[in-house]
């Protein structure tokens, strides 16, 4: 690992990598997640999903339910209010429509929510299920965007008080229409333009934890809510919404988590579990089968991606267009911020003064889809790199060279940002680090791009089994520029620990451990003596909840600033002790040193501070919010074997570079390369959800799923480029997203590289690959 | 209720008397109290208490009891950390010996720890305490403090470490002795001097809830302790103190309560629950029987007080001397300090120059005492206030008379505060309110003083039953002035509403409602707008715990603190919006309103604060240190009729005023001073423990041990008389104690008023007064 040349700090607690302040319980057993709670006197609760696509409801009769022994609440439209809502835990006020009711009297894609039942067994509640009568009036459905926006389409939302739905009648949930420059013009300069269209697939994010929820009423009645949640905060907000009392009766703990990827962004369970305690006054837990989390839970968004590029001869870009079409199923909460991401994730990306962003995000009866690693980076940069690649090979540049001529570089920014959200009054997301260049080299070094790249073909043009190779540039963020708010509280113990207190919501990233690394740093200690506890919307300060990229960049800075006035406090005591000035004093080894070589430790200061002449508790607090959202870089190289005669497509090597800013826990930051890395590999490769004629997903289980498994895994590298980036928490950026942004280009051009085939069309089975082939000869 | 004249405040959310924080809980059932939390695979652990008073422990045998099926663990002082220490929970360093070990190889009480076993069940423990083979060597022993402290006396502490004894040989655990002004010349210019003695008995608090404490480990293998503690930091220091593992091993929370009275100031089951927890890798619960809350928890130390007090005709006081001896039993966790506040609550209060205090707390065989409502104060008003009488009655002066033209007033000090430890760094204690005379005018009314002092004798020397009238005044503290520091930390919600973290230790007392309101009326929102917690050692500040009448005093000084940083916090946010200046902006009913009538609601500024312009978490922390402790002044007026024939002793009516500074909450203070007389009466008819000659009590259930319950209650009149104390929260002081102190004196004068006998050794059960009487014919 490359260390960022000059640091204006010494590494202390950060670019080591210690235990995780949580992996005793994990590796133990004894971490808790949601569902290891088991409270006295529990409900279950199962909920009954629509076997419609598109339907509306005529009656629903839950009388036999009901009369069912054991099943002690039955929720449906008819007893639940009825708040126009949206469940994507975004910033607030939300850009999302407000489409969605507990309960509706249509439903909106198979296995939408019709009824719920709470029983004394899981097994009770779900035999009642059977004993719901409902009438539904089936109603045409649609389940492609291009369809679904044609006129005379079957509207998917036409309730009366939807709100903030762009089109309804052309099912357009969300729109984004922007020009910088002129494209037409730009289009006109150029000496090549190149026109192609992409398009990916739904897909699942597999965490292993299902989402899951337990409520239950505190002593004094108020509703708790243990919930596997990305965003505890907009959790609350949300059930406080649909229930409609304040969010001061509601508190939203998050335990251990098994993965989010983004799944758990989502407020699914979280409103029925508050219903059902408030109405029985009894403890409740829902949770998702791998089934529902398939398809009533959130996907990936297919996304159709169309872009246009004009090109100088030599490498110029005179204009790009990039024109989105995705699907959000049947509810919009990410519509819109999914949609301009691919955008705002690839378009300022490459130097181009004319560019257009337009795009639309559809209403379909399939399947909602929502935040998932990449955000629209992924689809975006599927279509962007290949493109790149083509136009090195039109161009005969090689690839690499393209990139490093047109890619942003450290002291540039680009109007594109601002155009498409990243900012805020009018930051324009200066790039401040990049290290996207070393990425490249040393990954093409790590790989052999040279001795490779458009080499395999000539060697043997006939062979079976074809070698190739192929790269992808990336760009991702560090939070959401202007908008992500975290928080943090710390106070010292009386042995020198400290209670770190965070309201960033580790889903099993490890930001505990990341946090309380930033936190040690700044206060002198080992990071085994931070004590961590988050997130819990009653005793944890707030923050916007584990998304785009945001825990390490903006809670980290959160921390690193609350650490600080911790500190502050610290060096005072110390100074009147040492009788010193503060400005003399540093912590170190859990101990205030002075530059003339006096020294006091922890636990004398705040024994002193506790007990002593000054008594008072140290501690700190703070929020941090960003205006910029520092782009993380990478570069990834695939090289592949395509089986000519089967269309397998085998991933021989992988090597992923990434400018991560300063690497706070460089296991913990290789950890999220390779995940993401394994999870784009498994996207680019095999998953795909798959549905019949009315919509019913064929294979909603990990037999009929095919994802990526350790057997799969090919040999990944991942190469951590440390970079200084000033805006960052000891100048660290965000990573855990980006790398599952490679592999779709890398692999597709390694594809191409092997077998001059061009898979625009996501993913790559080998019945799709071999069609190609085929295709093309 | 009287108001305070002027108040420099408006009340709003104080002065009120809503709902309890917990109520609801309480009155449903819900609150949860450490007994009603059970958790899986918990153990139950039983102590094995010495039968002898005193001995030493040449073997123990505990081979059967582990052999027992069901049994898990046997402790014994053969298998755990011999570390001196003391269980009293105090500041710290704590002016108490480190006379205690978790086991020693002495006993030096029946009931004195021997061993511990935690099995499955409750009594699988219980009958493995009988399989422990024990051989003691009997030593003599010795249960009266005269005899402990002569020559040859058996000496109970002849450990090699034990630590911070005053005198072993002589079995003083604690000794302090300081003279202000020239006693001898005092009694010298004297016109009389009232040489008397006076004795308290032993006597239990009886909390409803016995000790009580549930261990086990976190996630992440910490050790977790639920407990019914008054001191979670100190129980949090001392566990890791015997355990020898750092305190960030541990978190105290403090459950709902039952009740304290100083009983729970005192860390008694929390080391072995951590030990057998850490050991056994399970949790467990310990719970004290009554039996052994009464002879192995802590009681009130019975004292001798002896008063020689030299006064003028014109009953000015020339000179006071107080030698107090008191019984510490077989540990001196809170020897010194109560040693000393019988002196600190008693002296300072009467105008005299030349005081001499001395005493010393003398180890017994007997059960341990510690702290107790009143806290010292109790014995010395009961010796002070008698003597008052004698004077009075020897002068011929109304008792009320002489009172007022000895008490101290506002705007004085007295150089005995500071003599005897209240304040630090030379504070002396300014009295800056006093209602004493208001107290004494309005209780003298409501029971016809006038009409009836000294009068009933008259009227029918022979009766059977005479009737008689009393009266005492009385002073406590709130808080150790310069020692208690207490801290809060405030976060503002969605909604408007706030979360309250304290550390303040609510034991039943109400002190979360009273802390909520403080908090309500700084940021202009109810009660109810309040979520509080507290106790929690890793999410709430750190509080010195509750005891010494803190509470609302120390600890509402620090949530008034944090409170105004989070309103001043709310104010600047609000000044953007409305652009006004701070400066004409106040926080009232939920808003912010300016001078000139704009006004923004609360949740509209978090709102902003957390999403808009502004984002920041809104709170406010602060801790509290008060250097004085200022005195709440009461005077208490008892009426009673006495069986001559019997010695029956019937209150007929009982006035109690006091002076509380503003009542924050006024039917909780009334609760605290009516909670404290019925206590302080039981304390003077009734309540004694009662032992045998081998130091064994003989009426150690509620069955045997006689209590007044709400049946045995007289009429009491409760009034409370509001002054402005400037250095407490909005105005308060503390009243915790202060009531329990009067009923001793205030009956025993009412009966010498009665029938003409002085009671000098309390009880005054139908015995001993029928004695007194009979004595005096």
């Amino acid at each position: 690992m490359n260390e960022a040349k000059t640091l204006p700090f010494e590494k202390k607690a950060i670019g080591k990598s210690p235990w995780r302040v949580d992996g005793i319980g994990l590796v133990t057993g004894t971490a808790k997640f949601t569902d290891d709670i088991f409270l006295k006197n529990m409900l279950h609760a199962k909920i009954l999903g629509s076997p419609h696509a598109h339907a509306r409801i005529l009656e629903i009769d839950t009388t036999a339910a009901e009369k069912l022994p054991g099943v002690v609440i039955v929720l449906t439209y008819k007893n639940v209010p009825r708040v126009p809502h949206t469940t994507a835990g975004q910033g607030y006020p939300e850009p999302s429509p407000y489409d969605t009711f507990m309960f509706d009297t249509k439903v909106r894609f198979v296995g939408d929510r019709v009824a719920c039942v709470a029983a004394e067994t899981p097994e009770i509640a779900e035999q009642a299920l059977k004993l719901i009568n409902v009438k539904y009036e089936a109603l045409p459905a649609v389940f492609d965007v291009r369809e679904a926006m044609k006129e005379g389409a079957p509207i998917i939302h036409d309730e009366p008080d939807a709100d903030g739905i762009h089109d309804r009648k052309h099912n357009i949930a969300a729109h984004y229409d922007v020009e910088i420059g002129n494209l037409a013009n730009g289009l006109k300069e150029a000496d090549f333009v190149f026109e192609e269209e992409f398009e990916t697939q739904y897909a699942q994010h597999c965490a292993l934890e299902p989402h899951v929820c337990i409520g239950y009423l505190d002593d004094n009645h108020r509703i708790v809510l243990r919930t596997a949640t990305q965003v505890p905060w907009h959790a609350r907000r949300i059930v406080a919404q649909c229930l409609q009392i304040p969010v001061n009766q509601i508190r939203v703990i998050k335990p251990r988590i098994g993965g989010g990827f983004g799944s758990k962004q989502e407020v699914l369970l979280e409103d029925l579990c508050a219903l059902i305690t408030v109405r029985t006054r009894r403890p409740v837990k829902i949770e998702y089968t791998r089934r529902e989390e398939f398809i009533a839970s959130r996907t990936r968004d297919p996304s159709i991606v169309k872009m246009a590029i004009g090109v100088k001869k030599d490498g110029t870009f005179t204009a790009i267009d990039q024109r989105v079409t995705s699907w959000t199923g049947g509810y919009g909460g990410h519509s819109l911020t999914l949609l301009t991401n691919v955008g705002s994730k690839t378009l300022p990306f490459y130097h181009c003064k004319n560019v257009r962003f337009w795009g639309d995000s559809v209403y379909t009866n399939l399947p909602v889809t929502g935040a998932y690693r990449g955000y629209g980076a992924t689809q975006g940069a599927f279509a962007m790199e290949q493109v790149m690649d083509m136009i090195a090979n039109k161009l005969g540049i090689d690839p690499i060279e393209l990139r490093k001529k047109n890619h942003i570089q450290k002291g540039e920014t680009n109007p594109v940002f601002a155009a498409l959200g990243e900012g805020k009054e009018g930051h324009d997301n200066p790039i401040e680090s990049c290290g996207l260049d070393e990425c490249i080299d040393r990954a093409a070094a790590a790989i052999g791009w040279n001795t490779k790249h458009r080499r395999y073909q000539k060697r043997d043009p006939n062979a079976k089994i074809k070698r190739g190779i192929g790269m992808a540039c990336l760009m991702q963020g560090s939070g959401i520029a202007g908008i992500d708010m975290a928080s943090a509280r710390i106070k010292m113990n009386e042995d020198g620990s400290f209670n770190l207190l965070m309201g960033a919501t580790d889903l099993g990233t490890g930001s505990d451990t990341i946090l309380a690394q930033i936190a040690a740093q700044v206060l002198g200690v080992t990071t085994d003596k931070m004590l961590t506890y988050s997130s819990d919307t009653d005793m944890t300060p707030f923050d916007k909840g584990a998304y785009a990229s945001s825990t390490t960049y903006v809670s980290g800075g959160a921390v690193k600033k609350a650490a600080e006035a911790c500190r502050d406090k610290i060096l005072k005591v110390a100074a009147e002790m040492l009788k010193e000035d503060v400005a003399n004093l540093r912590c170190e080894n859990a101990k205030v040193v002075s530059k003339s070589g006096k020294e006091v430790p922890f636990p004398n200061i705040i024994s002193r501070s506790l007990y002593g002449q000054n008594q008072f508790q140290i501690e700190g607090e703070a929020s941090h919010v960003s205006y910029v959202s520092p782009p993380p870089f990478a570069a990834h190289f695939a090289e592949v074997e395509v089986d000519t005669e089967t269309g397998q497509v085998r991933v021989v090597d992988y090597v992923a570079a990434v400018d991560c800013g300063v690497a706070i826990n460089p296991k913990l930051a290789e950890g999220q390369v390779e995940g993401a890395v394994m999870n784009g590999l498994s996207y680019a490769l095999c998953e795909e959800m798959v549905f019949d004629e009315l919509g019913r997903m064929l294979n909603p289980s990990f037999f009929d799923y095919r994802l990526f498994t350790t057997v799969d895994a090919p040999k990944i590298k991942t190469i951590l480029v440390e970079t200084y980036e000033p805006s960052g928490p000891f100048g660290a950026k965000s990573i855990a997203e980006i790398g599952i942004n490679g592999p779709l280009p890398a692999i597709a051009n390694a594809i191409y590289d092997a077998c001059g085939v061009r898979m625009k069309k996501a993913p790559f089975t080998p019945e799709r690959v071999l069609a190609a082939i085929l295709a093309g000869k």
